[in-house]
Protein backbone atom coordinates (compact mmCIF):
# COMPACT_ATOMS: atom_id res chain seq x y z
CA UNK A 1 0.00 0.00 0.00
CA UNK A 2 2.86 2.61 0.17
CA UNK A 3 1.87 4.29 -3.07
CA UNK A 4 -0.84 5.63 -1.74
CA UNK A 5 0.54 7.69 0.74
CA UNK A 6 1.78 9.86 -2.19
CA UNK A 7 -2.13 10.39 -2.58
CA UNK A 8 -2.26 11.46 1.07
CA UNK A 9 -3.66 15.51 -0.21
CA UNK A 10 -6.07 14.28 -2.51
CA UNK A 11 -7.84 12.07 -0.25
CA UNK A 12 -8.03 14.97 2.47
CA UNK A 13 -9.37 17.03 -0.04
CA UNK A 14 -12.00 14.09 -1.01
CA UNK A 15 -12.55 13.91 2.62
CA UNK A 16 -13.46 17.57 3.47
CA UNK A 17 -15.51 17.55 0.12
CA UNK A 18 -17.85 14.91 1.51
CA UNK A 19 -17.90 16.41 5.00
CA UNK A 20 -18.71 19.65 3.22
CA UNK A 21 -21.82 18.34 1.87
CA UNK A 22 -22.86 15.91 4.34
CA UNK A 23 -22.36 20.12 6.99
CA UNK A 24 -24.83 21.71 4.38
CA UNK A 25 -27.58 18.87 4.41
CA UNK A 26 -27.60 18.17 8.38
CA UNK A 27 -27.14 22.04 8.64
CA UNK A 28 -30.44 22.10 6.31
CA UNK A 29 -32.47 19.27 8.17
CA UNK A 30 -31.32 21.06 11.41
CA UNK A 31 -32.37 24.45 10.92
CA UNK A 32 -36.54 22.71 9.77
CA UNK A 33 -36.07 20.51 12.59
CA UNK A 34 -39.38 21.61 15.65
CA UNK A 35 -37.64 20.96 18.59
CA UNK A 36 -38.54 22.95 21.68
CA UNK A 37 -35.24 24.65 23.80
CA UNK A 38 -33.62 24.01 25.39
CA UNK A 39 -34.17 20.09 24.00
CA UNK A 40 -32.84 21.77 20.57
CA UNK A 41 -29.88 23.11 21.77
CA UNK A 42 -28.52 20.19 24.26
CA UNK A 43 -28.56 18.28 20.94
CA UNK A 44 -27.09 21.09 18.62
CA UNK A 45 -24.13 21.33 21.01
CA UNK A 46 -23.22 17.88 20.51
CA UNK A 47 -24.05 17.33 16.98
CA UNK A 48 -22.16 20.05 15.62
CA UNK A 49 -18.82 20.07 18.22
CA UNK A 50 -16.42 19.45 15.24
CA UNK A 51 -16.50 15.94 15.17
CA UNK A 52 -14.94 14.30 12.00
CA UNK A 53 -17.72 12.93 10.41
CA UNK A 54 -15.81 10.01 9.35
CA UNK A 55 -19.60 7.57 9.25
CA UNK A 56 -21.45 9.80 7.18
CA UNK A 57 -18.60 10.51 4.85
CA UNK A 58 -18.15 6.46 4.70
CA UNK A 59 -22.15 6.33 3.41
CA UNK A 60 -21.41 9.39 0.83
CA UNK A 61 -18.38 8.17 -0.36
CA UNK A 62 -20.03 4.43 -1.25
CA UNK A 63 -22.86 6.10 -3.05
CA UNK A 64 -20.46 7.84 -5.13
CA UNK A 65 -18.61 4.97 -6.13
CA UNK A 66 -21.56 3.27 -7.04
CA UNK A 67 -21.96 6.80 -9.24
CA UNK A 68 -25.34 7.71 -7.73
CA UNK A 69 -26.31 11.23 -6.38
CA UNK A 70 -25.71 11.66 -2.58
CA UNK A 71 -28.79 12.79 -1.85
CA UNK A 72 -30.17 9.29 -2.86
CA UNK A 73 -28.59 8.15 0.74
CA UNK A 74 -28.31 11.27 2.93
CA UNK A 75 -31.04 9.97 5.41
CA UNK A 76 -28.53 7.25 5.84
CA UNK A 77 -25.35 9.54 6.54
CA UNK A 78 -27.82 11.79 8.92
CA UNK A 79 -29.06 9.05 10.64
CA UNK A 80 -25.41 7.62 11.14
CA UNK A 81 -23.62 10.81 12.89
CA UNK A 82 -27.07 11.25 15.13
CA UNK A 83 -26.67 7.78 16.51
CA UNK A 84 -22.81 8.09 16.94
CA UNK A 85 -23.41 11.48 18.70
CA UNK A 86 -26.01 9.99 21.21
CA UNK A 87 -23.78 7.49 21.68
CA UNK A 88 -20.90 9.46 22.81
CA UNK A 89 -23.43 11.66 25.11
CA UNK A 90 -24.25 8.78 26.78
CA UNK A 91 -20.75 7.22 27.37
CA UNK A 92 -19.53 10.58 28.48
CA UNK A 93 -21.68 10.37 31.74
CA UNK A 94 -20.56 10.10 34.93
CA UNK A 95 -21.99 6.43 35.38
CA UNK A 96 -19.91 5.50 32.10
CA UNK A 97 -16.82 7.17 31.16
CA UNK A 98 -17.19 10.04 33.16
CA UNK A 99 -15.26 12.07 30.68
CA UNK A 100 -15.81 16.14 31.69
CA UNK A 101 -13.79 17.13 28.27
CA UNK A 102 -14.53 15.60 24.32
CA UNK A 103 -12.94 17.50 21.65
CA UNK A 104 -11.34 20.09 23.50
CA UNK A 105 -15.05 21.39 24.81
CA UNK A 106 -17.00 20.20 28.38
CA UNK A 107 -18.79 17.57 27.34
CA UNK A 108 -22.94 17.02 27.74
CA UNK A 109 -23.36 16.75 31.13
CA UNK A 110 -20.97 19.23 32.28
CA UNK A 111 -23.01 21.87 30.67
CA UNK A 112 -26.69 21.09 30.50
CA UNK A 113 -26.43 18.61 33.68
CA UNK A 114 -26.88 14.47 33.85
CA UNK A 115 -30.42 14.36 33.39
CA UNK A 116 -30.68 16.79 30.06
CA UNK A 117 -27.46 15.16 28.70
CA UNK A 118 -29.73 11.48 29.31
CA UNK A 119 -32.35 13.05 27.36
CA UNK A 120 -30.50 15.15 24.47
CA UNK A 121 -29.27 11.20 23.82
CA UNK A 122 -32.31 9.83 23.84
CA UNK A 123 -33.81 12.34 21.74
CA UNK A 124 -30.89 11.99 19.23
CA UNK A 125 -31.17 8.13 18.92
CA UNK A 126 -35.18 8.55 18.59
CA UNK A 127 -34.33 11.09 15.67
CA UNK A 128 -32.32 9.14 14.03
CA UNK A 129 -35.19 6.66 13.95
CA UNK A 130 -37.33 8.61 12.79
CA UNK A 131 -35.47 9.70 10.21
CA UNK A 132 -34.77 5.87 9.15
CA UNK A 133 -38.56 5.18 9.12
CA UNK A 134 -39.19 8.60 7.01
CA UNK A 135 -36.74 7.11 4.21
CA UNK A 136 -37.99 3.54 4.53
CA UNK A 137 -40.40 4.23 1.65
CA UNK A 138 -39.35 1.01 -0.71
CA UNK A 139 -37.91 -2.38 -0.10
CA UNK A 140 -34.45 -1.59 -0.40
CA UNK A 141 -34.66 1.49 1.90
CA UNK A 142 -36.26 -0.11 4.72
CA UNK A 143 -33.66 -3.29 4.52
CA UNK A 144 -30.73 -0.61 4.63
CA UNK A 145 -32.53 1.07 7.43
CA UNK A 146 -33.06 -2.26 9.84
CA UNK A 147 -29.40 -3.08 9.20
CA UNK A 148 -28.40 0.38 10.12
CA UNK A 149 -30.55 -0.16 13.29
CA UNK A 150 -29.96 -3.22 14.33
CA UNK A 151 -25.36 -2.46 14.00
CA UNK A 152 -26.56 0.77 16.87
CA UNK A 153 -28.63 -1.34 18.89
CA UNK A 154 -28.12 -4.53 21.50
CA UNK A 155 -26.93 -6.60 18.43
CA UNK A 156 -24.40 -4.12 17.60
CA UNK A 157 -22.63 -0.71 19.26
CA UNK A 158 -24.71 -0.96 22.63
CA UNK A 159 -24.15 -4.98 23.01
CA UNK A 160 -20.52 -3.85 22.56
CA UNK A 161 -20.86 -1.10 25.26
CA UNK A 162 -22.21 -3.29 27.27
CA UNK A 163 -19.55 -5.99 27.42
CA UNK A 164 -16.85 -3.03 27.40
CA UNK A 165 -18.12 -1.28 30.61
CA UNK A 166 -18.05 -5.39 32.63
CA UNK A 167 -14.66 -6.12 30.92
CA UNK A 168 -12.32 -3.57 32.34
CA UNK A 169 -9.30 -4.65 33.92
CA UNK A 170 -9.53 -8.86 33.18
CA UNK A 171 -10.57 -9.37 29.62
CA UNK A 172 -8.32 -11.73 27.05
CA UNK A 173 -7.79 -10.87 23.28
CA UNK A 174 -11.22 -12.47 22.12
CA UNK A 175 -13.39 -10.62 24.55
CA UNK A 176 -11.63 -7.28 23.00
CA UNK A 177 -12.62 -8.40 19.53
CA UNK A 178 -15.89 -9.01 20.52
CA UNK A 179 -16.19 -5.47 22.29
CA UNK A 180 -14.00 -3.48 19.28
CA UNK A 181 -16.11 -5.47 16.50
CA UNK A 182 -19.39 -4.00 18.06
CA UNK A 183 -18.89 -1.00 20.03
CA UNK A 184 -16.80 0.07 16.97
CA UNK A 185 -16.80 -1.50 13.67
CA UNK A 186 -21.03 -2.15 13.61
CA UNK A 187 -21.51 1.81 13.05
CA UNK A 188 -18.58 1.51 10.48
CA UNK A 189 -20.94 -1.02 8.88
CA UNK A 190 -23.91 0.51 9.36
CA UNK A 191 -22.37 3.54 7.78
CA UNK A 192 -20.79 2.02 4.37
CA UNK A 193 -23.25 -0.93 4.04
CA UNK A 194 -26.33 0.37 4.80
CA UNK A 195 -26.11 2.82 1.53
CA UNK A 196 -25.15 -0.10 -0.73
CA UNK A 197 -28.26 -2.47 0.51
CA UNK A 198 -30.31 1.04 -0.15
CA UNK A 199 -29.01 1.46 -3.97
CA UNK A 200 -29.69 -1.99 -4.66
CA UNK A 201 -26.10 -3.40 -5.44
CA UNK A 202 -25.70 -7.46 -5.29
CA UNK A 203 -25.63 -9.56 -2.49
CA UNK A 204 -21.83 -10.79 -2.75
CA UNK A 205 -20.60 -6.84 -3.54
CA UNK A 206 -22.69 -6.03 -0.15
CA UNK A 207 -20.75 -8.62 1.32
CA UNK A 208 -17.27 -7.25 0.30
CA UNK A 209 -18.17 -3.65 1.10
CA UNK A 210 -19.52 -5.00 4.83
CA UNK A 211 -16.19 -6.40 4.90
CA UNK A 212 -14.43 -3.73 3.77
CA UNK A 213 -16.13 -1.54 6.84
CA UNK A 214 -15.78 -4.64 9.42
CA UNK A 215 -11.84 -4.18 9.17
CA UNK A 216 -11.60 -0.87 8.72
CA UNK A 217 -13.69 0.03 12.11
CA UNK A 218 -11.88 -2.45 13.66
CA UNK A 219 -8.49 -1.00 12.45
CA UNK A 220 -9.26 2.56 13.69
CA UNK A 221 -10.11 1.36 16.62
CA UNK A 222 -6.81 -0.23 17.83
CA UNK A 223 -5.22 3.02 16.30
CA UNK A 224 -7.95 4.83 18.83
CA UNK A 225 -5.86 3.09 21.69
CA UNK A 226 -2.60 3.38 19.91
CA UNK A 227 -3.02 7.07 19.91
CA UNK A 228 -4.54 7.12 23.50
CA UNK A 229 -1.74 5.08 24.59
CA UNK A 230 0.48 8.48 25.88
CA UNK A 231 -2.33 9.55 27.85
CA UNK A 232 -2.22 7.35 31.05
CA UNK A 233 -5.98 8.76 32.55
CA UNK A 234 -7.81 7.35 29.52
CA UNK A 235 -5.53 4.52 29.41
CA UNK A 236 -5.96 3.04 32.83
CA UNK A 237 -9.79 2.77 32.27
CA UNK A 238 -9.78 1.26 29.06
CA UNK A 239 -9.80 -2.72 27.91
CA UNK A 240 -7.63 -2.26 24.71
CA UNK A 241 -5.53 -4.69 23.04
CA UNK A 242 -2.43 -2.90 24.46
CA UNK A 243 -3.56 -4.31 28.62
CA UNK A 244 -2.96 -7.66 26.95
CA UNK A 245 -0.17 -7.12 23.98
CA UNK A 246 3.02 -5.21 23.08
CA UNK A 247 2.36 -2.27 21.37
CA UNK A 248 4.58 -3.46 18.37
CA UNK A 249 1.82 -6.60 18.33
CA UNK A 250 -1.10 -4.39 18.57
CA UNK A 251 0.65 -2.62 15.52
CA UNK A 252 0.68 -5.99 13.71
CA UNK A 253 -2.74 -6.88 14.39
CA UNK A 254 -3.86 -3.00 12.77
CA UNK A 255 -2.08 -3.57 9.88
CA UNK A 256 -3.59 -7.07 9.31
CA UNK A 257 -6.96 -6.01 9.70
CA UNK A 258 -6.07 -2.71 6.99
CA UNK A 259 -4.81 -5.94 4.87
CA UNK A 260 -8.39 -7.72 5.09
CA UNK A 261 -9.99 -4.24 4.47
CA UNK A 262 -7.69 -4.04 1.26
CA UNK A 263 -8.12 -7.07 0.10
CA UNK A 264 -12.46 -6.57 0.54
CA UNK A 265 -11.81 -3.21 -1.63
CA UNK A 266 -9.85 -4.72 -4.33
CA UNK A 267 -12.32 -7.95 -5.06
CA UNK A 268 -15.06 -4.71 -5.78
CA UNK A 269 -15.82 -3.97 -9.41
CA UNK A 270 -15.79 -0.33 -8.72
CA UNK A 271 -13.08 2.58 -8.52
CA UNK A 272 -12.43 2.06 -4.63
CA UNK A 273 -9.34 3.69 -4.59
CA UNK A 274 -10.55 6.88 -2.17
CA UNK A 275 -11.39 4.20 -0.02
CA UNK A 276 -7.77 3.14 -0.27
CA UNK A 277 -6.59 6.06 0.21
CA UNK A 278 -8.79 6.33 3.27
CA UNK A 279 -7.55 3.40 5.18
CA UNK A 280 -4.33 4.48 5.18
CA UNK A 281 -5.27 7.92 5.99
CA UNK A 282 -7.04 7.16 8.87
CA UNK A 283 -4.14 4.43 10.34
CA UNK A 284 -1.82 7.28 9.74
CA UNK A 285 -3.50 9.95 11.89
CA UNK A 286 -2.16 11.25 14.45
CA UNK A 287 -5.35 12.19 16.71
CA UNK B 1 -71.31 8.24 31.81
CA UNK B 2 -72.94 6.62 35.25
CA UNK B 3 -74.72 3.70 33.54
CA UNK B 4 -71.15 2.67 32.07
CA UNK B 5 -70.05 1.43 35.64
CA UNK B 6 -72.21 -1.44 35.71
CA UNK B 7 -69.98 -2.78 33.39
CA UNK B 8 -67.00 -2.91 35.00
CA UNK B 9 -66.03 -6.41 35.37
CA UNK B 10 -66.46 -6.91 31.43
CA UNK B 11 -64.05 -3.86 30.49
CA UNK B 12 -61.69 -5.90 33.12
CA UNK B 13 -62.28 -9.00 31.68
CA UNK B 14 -61.51 -7.47 28.43
CA UNK B 15 -58.36 -5.73 29.20
CA UNK B 16 -57.28 -8.75 30.86
CA UNK B 17 -57.80 -10.37 27.51
CA UNK B 18 -55.69 -8.13 25.49
CA UNK B 19 -53.21 -8.06 27.89
CA UNK B 20 -52.40 -11.85 27.49
CA UNK B 21 -52.89 -11.65 24.02
CA UNK B 22 -49.86 -9.13 24.44
CA UNK B 23 -48.58 -11.02 27.04
CA UNK B 24 -47.82 -14.36 24.14
CA UNK B 25 -46.87 -12.03 21.33
CA UNK B 26 -44.43 -10.30 23.39
CA UNK B 27 -42.70 -13.56 25.05
CA UNK B 28 -42.86 -15.08 21.66
CA UNK B 29 -40.84 -11.78 20.31
CA UNK B 30 -38.57 -12.21 23.20
CA UNK B 31 -37.65 -15.55 23.56
CA UNK B 32 -36.41 -15.64 19.59
CA UNK B 33 -34.18 -12.05 20.28
CA UNK B 34 -31.07 -13.03 19.92
CA UNK B 35 -29.20 -10.12 22.25
CA UNK B 36 -26.16 -11.77 25.02
CA UNK B 37 -26.30 -11.54 28.63
CA UNK B 38 -26.14 -9.91 30.71
CA UNK B 39 -27.72 -6.96 28.42
CA UNK B 40 -31.14 -9.29 27.86
CA UNK B 41 -31.30 -10.37 30.97
CA UNK B 42 -31.10 -6.37 32.08
CA UNK B 43 -33.63 -5.44 29.03
CA UNK B 44 -36.00 -8.35 30.69
CA UNK B 45 -35.77 -7.31 33.82
CA UNK B 46 -37.61 -4.21 33.65
CA UNK B 47 -39.90 -5.53 30.46
CA UNK B 48 -41.49 -8.52 32.67
CA UNK B 49 -42.16 -6.33 35.14
CA UNK B 50 -46.00 -6.44 36.42
CA UNK B 51 -46.70 -3.49 34.21
CA UNK B 52 -50.03 -2.76 33.07
CA UNK B 53 -49.93 -2.73 29.42
CA UNK B 54 -51.94 -0.35 29.00
CA UNK B 55 -50.97 1.08 26.06
CA UNK B 56 -50.62 -2.05 24.19
CA UNK B 57 -54.06 -2.41 24.93
CA UNK B 58 -55.17 0.65 23.52
CA UNK B 59 -53.24 -0.44 20.23
CA UNK B 60 -55.33 -3.89 20.14
CA UNK B 61 -58.43 -2.29 21.18
CA UNK B 62 -58.35 0.02 18.09
CA UNK B 63 -57.64 -3.14 15.78
CA UNK B 64 -60.13 -4.64 17.75
CA UNK B 65 -62.69 -1.53 16.89
CA UNK B 66 -62.00 -1.83 13.72
CA UNK B 67 -62.57 -5.44 12.78
CA UNK B 68 -58.74 -6.45 12.55
CA UNK B 69 -56.81 -9.20 13.28
CA UNK B 70 -54.72 -8.24 16.09
CA UNK B 71 -51.32 -9.33 14.62
CA UNK B 72 -52.18 -6.81 12.10
CA UNK B 73 -50.70 -4.11 14.51
CA UNK B 74 -48.95 -6.44 17.07
CA UNK B 75 -45.46 -4.64 16.02
CA UNK B 76 -46.63 -1.59 17.22
CA UNK B 77 -48.16 -2.99 20.49
CA UNK B 78 -44.82 -4.37 21.35
CA UNK B 79 -42.59 -1.25 19.79
CA UNK B 80 -44.61 1.28 22.22
CA UNK B 81 -44.12 -1.03 25.05
CA UNK B 82 -40.71 -1.26 24.87
CA UNK B 83 -40.74 2.54 24.72
CA UNK B 84 -42.67 3.08 27.59
CA UNK B 85 -40.24 0.64 29.44
CA UNK B 86 -36.97 2.16 28.37
CA UNK B 87 -38.71 5.73 29.61
CA UNK B 88 -39.17 4.40 32.88
CA UNK B 89 -35.44 3.11 33.26
CA UNK B 90 -33.87 6.34 32.13
CA UNK B 91 -36.89 8.45 34.72
CA UNK B 92 -36.26 6.23 37.28
CA UNK B 93 -31.94 7.46 37.13
CA UNK B 94 -30.50 8.82 40.10
CA UNK B 95 -29.86 12.11 38.33
CA UNK B 96 -33.68 12.18 36.85
CA UNK B 97 -36.31 11.04 39.66
CA UNK B 98 -33.55 9.09 41.85
CA UNK B 99 -36.17 5.96 42.35
CA UNK B 100 -35.04 3.05 44.31
CA UNK B 101 -38.63 1.21 43.57
CA UNK B 102 -41.09 0.79 40.67
CA UNK B 103 -43.95 -1.69 40.80
CA UNK B 104 -42.63 -2.72 44.02
CA UNK B 105 -39.26 -3.50 43.07
CA UNK B 106 -35.76 -2.54 42.92
CA UNK B 107 -35.58 -0.35 39.95
CA UNK B 108 -33.23 -0.89 36.85
CA UNK B 109 -30.14 0.84 38.33
CA UNK B 110 -30.60 -0.58 41.72
CA UNK B 111 -30.40 -3.98 40.86
CA UNK B 112 -27.65 -4.12 37.48
CA UNK B 113 -26.06 -0.52 37.93
CA UNK B 114 -26.24 3.14 36.53
CA UNK B 115 -24.47 2.73 33.20
CA UNK B 116 -26.33 -0.84 32.47
CA UNK B 117 -30.00 0.98 32.88
CA UNK B 118 -28.51 3.42 30.56
CA UNK B 119 -27.86 0.97 28.17
CA UNK B 120 -30.56 -1.41 29.19
CA UNK B 121 -32.80 1.83 28.09
CA UNK B 122 -30.89 2.66 24.65
CA UNK B 123 -31.42 -0.78 23.44
CA UNK B 124 -35.04 -0.83 24.00
CA UNK B 125 -35.28 2.28 22.43
CA UNK B 126 -33.06 0.99 19.62
CA UNK B 127 -35.15 -2.29 19.65
CA UNK B 128 -38.46 -0.44 19.54
CA UNK B 129 -37.25 1.05 16.06
CA UNK B 130 -36.01 -1.88 15.12
CA UNK B 131 -39.57 -3.59 15.25
CA UNK B 132 -40.97 -0.23 13.77
CA UNK B 133 -38.88 -0.17 10.57
CA UNK B 134 -39.53 -4.17 10.26
CA UNK B 135 -42.80 -3.60 10.03
CA UNK B 136 -42.58 -0.03 7.81
CA UNK B 137 -43.30 -2.75 4.50
CA UNK B 138 -46.36 -0.23 3.21
CA UNK B 139 -46.68 3.46 3.20
CA UNK B 140 -50.10 3.06 5.94
CA UNK B 141 -47.43 0.98 7.84
CA UNK B 142 -44.32 3.12 7.33
CA UNK B 143 -46.60 6.59 8.01
CA UNK B 144 -47.94 4.80 11.41
CA UNK B 145 -44.69 4.00 12.67
CA UNK B 146 -43.33 7.29 11.82
CA UNK B 147 -46.13 8.55 13.99
CA UNK B 148 -45.37 6.54 16.98
CA UNK B 149 -41.55 7.48 16.76
CA UNK B 150 -42.31 11.06 16.62
CA UNK B 151 -44.67 10.71 19.56
CA UNK B 152 -41.56 9.05 21.49
CA UNK B 153 -39.31 11.57 21.02
CA UNK B 154 -38.23 14.99 20.96
CA UNK B 155 -42.06 16.67 19.70
CA UNK B 156 -43.31 14.22 22.00
CA UNK B 157 -42.43 12.12 25.26
CA UNK B 158 -38.85 13.15 25.62
CA UNK B 159 -39.73 17.19 24.99
CA UNK B 160 -42.14 16.59 27.73
CA UNK B 161 -39.45 14.72 30.20
CA UNK B 162 -37.21 18.26 29.75
CA UNK B 163 -39.82 20.62 30.40
CA UNK B 164 -40.51 18.12 33.47
CA UNK B 165 -37.20 18.34 35.01
CA UNK B 166 -37.01 22.01 34.30
CA UNK B 167 -39.99 23.07 36.02
CA UNK B 168 -39.83 21.86 39.22
CA UNK B 169 -41.71 24.45 41.56
CA UNK B 170 -42.57 27.62 39.30
CA UNK B 171 -44.71 25.96 36.52
CA UNK B 172 -48.15 27.22 35.97
CA UNK B 173 -51.43 25.46 34.39
CA UNK B 174 -49.90 26.43 30.53
CA UNK B 175 -46.31 24.69 31.61
CA UNK B 176 -48.35 21.66 32.96
CA UNK B 177 -50.77 20.98 30.24
CA UNK B 178 -47.31 20.97 27.82
CA UNK B 179 -45.77 18.77 30.17
CA UNK B 180 -48.44 16.00 30.71
CA UNK B 181 -49.68 16.43 27.06
CA UNK B 182 -45.90 15.40 25.71
CA UNK B 183 -44.59 13.20 28.44
CA UNK B 184 -48.22 10.63 29.08
CA UNK B 185 -50.84 11.82 26.44
CA UNK B 186 -48.31 11.64 22.98
CA UNK B 187 -47.77 7.94 23.83
CA UNK B 188 -51.11 7.29 24.58
CA UNK B 189 -51.80 8.40 21.39
CA UNK B 190 -48.80 6.75 19.40
CA UNK B 191 -50.44 3.39 20.88
CA UNK B 192 -54.27 4.46 19.99
CA UNK B 193 -53.38 6.24 16.83
CA UNK B 194 -50.47 4.15 15.21
CA UNK B 195 -53.12 1.12 14.51
CA UNK B 196 -56.32 3.33 12.91
CA UNK B 197 -53.14 4.82 10.21
CA UNK B 198 -51.74 1.56 9.45
CA UNK B 199 -55.20 0.02 9.28
CA UNK B 200 -56.06 3.06 6.46
CA UNK B 201 -59.25 4.27 7.82
CA UNK B 202 -60.51 7.62 7.12
CA UNK B 203 -58.22 11.37 8.08
CA UNK B 204 -61.81 11.89 10.24
CA UNK B 205 -61.80 9.26 12.04
CA UNK B 206 -58.20 9.19 12.65
CA UNK B 207 -58.21 12.47 14.18
CA UNK B 208 -61.18 11.74 16.46
CA UNK B 209 -58.98 8.52 17.61
CA UNK B 210 -56.37 11.01 18.30
CA UNK B 211 -58.68 13.23 20.11
CA UNK B 212 -60.04 10.63 22.25
CA UNK B 213 -56.61 9.50 22.92
CA UNK B 214 -55.21 12.42 23.81
CA UNK B 215 -57.86 13.47 26.73
CA UNK B 216 -57.69 9.68 27.59
CA UNK B 217 -53.75 10.43 28.12
CA UNK B 218 -54.58 13.73 30.26
CA UNK B 219 -56.99 12.32 32.24
CA UNK B 220 -54.75 9.62 32.68
CA UNK B 221 -51.74 11.51 34.16
CA UNK B 222 -54.40 13.67 36.17
CA UNK B 223 -55.58 10.46 38.00
CA UNK B 224 -51.60 9.43 38.60
CA UNK B 225 -51.38 12.67 40.38
CA UNK B 226 -53.92 12.48 42.31
CA UNK B 227 -53.57 8.92 43.22
CA UNK B 228 -50.06 10.06 43.76
CA UNK B 229 -51.44 12.98 46.25
CA UNK B 230 -51.25 11.09 49.43
CA UNK B 231 -47.94 10.36 48.74
CA UNK B 232 -45.82 13.50 50.02
CA UNK B 233 -41.97 12.30 49.18
CA UNK B 234 -43.31 11.86 45.36
CA UNK B 235 -45.43 15.07 45.22
CA UNK B 236 -42.63 17.10 46.65
CA UNK B 237 -40.57 16.51 43.19
CA UNK B 238 -43.09 16.78 41.18
CA UNK B 239 -45.08 19.60 38.74
CA UNK B 240 -48.70 19.01 38.91
CA UNK B 241 -51.69 20.50 38.36
CA UNK B 242 -51.90 19.88 42.61
CA UNK B 243 -49.14 22.22 43.24
CA UNK B 244 -51.51 25.35 41.28
CA UNK B 245 -54.86 24.61 41.97
CA UNK B 246 -56.95 22.65 44.62
CA UNK B 247 -57.61 19.14 44.24
CA UNK B 248 -61.55 20.08 43.53
CA UNK B 249 -60.13 22.44 40.57
CA UNK B 250 -57.91 19.01 39.61
CA UNK B 251 -60.91 16.30 39.41
CA UNK B 252 -62.88 19.08 37.37
CA UNK B 253 -60.66 19.14 35.03
CA UNK B 254 -60.13 15.31 34.78
CA UNK B 255 -63.72 15.25 34.14
CA UNK B 256 -63.64 17.64 31.77
CA UNK B 257 -60.69 15.77 29.79
CA UNK B 258 -62.97 12.81 30.02
CA UNK B 259 -65.60 14.48 28.94
CA UNK B 260 -63.71 15.19 25.56
CA UNK B 261 -62.34 11.67 25.12
CA UNK B 262 -66.06 10.63 25.72
CA UNK B 263 -67.39 13.25 23.19
CA UNK B 264 -64.70 11.92 20.03
CA UNK B 265 -65.71 8.65 21.09
CA UNK B 266 -69.29 8.93 20.31
CA UNK B 267 -68.45 10.62 17.03
CA UNK B 268 -67.20 7.50 15.24
CA UNK B 269 -69.05 4.46 13.52
CA UNK B 270 -67.55 1.71 15.32
CA UNK B 271 -68.56 0.26 18.37
CA UNK B 272 -66.20 1.89 20.70
CA UNK B 273 -67.82 0.96 24.05
CA UNK B 274 -64.87 -1.10 25.43
CA UNK B 275 -63.00 2.71 25.20
CA UNK B 276 -65.92 3.99 27.15
CA UNK B 277 -65.74 2.04 29.77
CA UNK B 278 -62.12 1.81 29.79
CA UNK B 279 -62.27 5.33 30.14
CA UNK B 280 -63.95 5.29 33.18
CA UNK B 281 -61.93 2.10 34.31
CA UNK B 282 -58.87 4.38 34.77
CA UNK B 283 -60.02 7.19 35.64
CA UNK B 284 -61.90 5.31 39.00
CA UNK B 285 -59.02 2.92 39.40
CA UNK B 286 -57.20 3.18 43.18
CA UNK B 287 -53.84 2.17 42.12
Amino acid sequence: MPCLRMKKMTVEERIQQYSAVFEQALADFWSQLPVIEPLKDAMAYSLFSGGKRIRPVLTLAVADMLQKDLSEVMPLAIAVELIHTYSLIHDDLPCMDNDDYRRGRLTSHKVYGEAMAVLAGDALLNLAHTVLLQYADSASRQRAAVYLSECAGALGMVGGQVADIREVGDADAEQIDYIHLHKTAKLFMGAGVSPAISLGIKEEEISLIEGFCKHLGLAFQITDDMLDCGNAAKQADKTTYLSVMSIEAVASLAKEYSVRAYDSLCALPYDTSFFKELLLYLLQRKK
